[in-house]
């Protein structure tokens, strides 16, 4: 399964594939960070977010998109653009019929360090040897988003599929969501023991 | 000139279309309320009012949309959905080459009734009577779509476009562009009246 992670940004937007095999196995596939523009107008800059993510998502054929969930509660000026930058990733999944699935940082961090309040090295430093890379992945800040990715791979529970959802899904979306859930129930199962 | 304004809304996104004319003469041309299922979940949810604005826009073929500028500091849990709802707008129009306007609350109040902390039914009625309309636009809620639409024909300023935004343009926008700086020039000199 190929599991494409966004830690969204309006200026700055994370973007780490990775392919979760068999056994949890995890290897690395992309990382990269879309960008817009800080001058130019809020319209453009949304585009030029947008076509980035479409044209990752074209590449890579993601299995699944999963996107850190943004709170209000956040009093950055950024998180309006932050937001938007979330719901853009979602369009461009929902469009072609991808499974779309939330993670808060806190969970990344814990299915990635066993520490929900790990510090942003930590995560790095995890990310690194979890994929088996020589090096912390570049750009630093895209390790969030391949982070997200994993986070996914490891516990898939925080995704937004409920069981109202399922009656609104396409073919695709539903043999996933079956999959997913039998993931989930397998996983409930590991934590059990 | 066709405007069409937004009142951005996850679960209702109001679109009122008009047509300035010579004079700032207001002709009403539309509004309509586009809906998505709150029971779905967030991405499908995002898809069904894109998929919506899109229409409108695309029926319409406005030559500007006015959209309504969200803030972070309205603390409701509906935010980070509103800000979503009008970042998909804003992508709507970005990809047919439509400039965008954002105008606040208070400018479209003050623009229409010539108080920005007008009554939402004060709004209702300045629009019903600019408008010539028999009787207030229905849904009701929609009339704040419309109302946008008005202030960005009688206010274009509250507008995106910056000098550095010209840099960016499509030969369409910049031809808007210019044309919108005129009107900006006219009106600076009717105010200074």
């Amino acid at each position: 399964m190929i599991i494409l992670g966004v830690d969204p940004g309006l200026t700055r937007c994370g973007v780490g594939v990775i392919e979760a095999g068999a056994y949890r196995r995890l290897s690395f596939i992309h990382v990269d960070v879309v960008r817009s523009a800080p001058d130019v107008s809020q319209d453009l800059r949304l585009l030029a977010i947008y076509n980035g993510l479409v044209e990752k998502i074209e590449r890579f054929a993601p299995d699944v998109v999963s996107i850190e969930r943004v709170f209000a509660q956040s009093n950055h000026n950024t998180v309006l653009g932050t937001a938007q930058a979330a719901g853009l990733a979602m369009l461009a999944a929902a469009q072609r019929g991808i499974p779309v699935a939330l993670h808060t940082p806190t969970e990344a961090k814990l299915a990635i360090t066993g520490d929900g309040r790990a510090q942003k090295i930590q995560v790095e430093r995890m990310v690194t040897r979890i994929l088996n890379l020589s090096a912390m992945p570049t750009p630093a800040d895209a390790a969030d988003a391949l982070a997200l990715a994993i986070c996914h791979a490891l516990h898939p529970a925080g995704a937004l599929q409920g069981g109202e959802r399922e009656q609104h899904l396409t073919p695709a979306q539903r043999q996933w969501a079956q999959a997913a859930q039998k993931t989930r129930r397998r996983s409930s199962t590991d934590r059990g023991m």
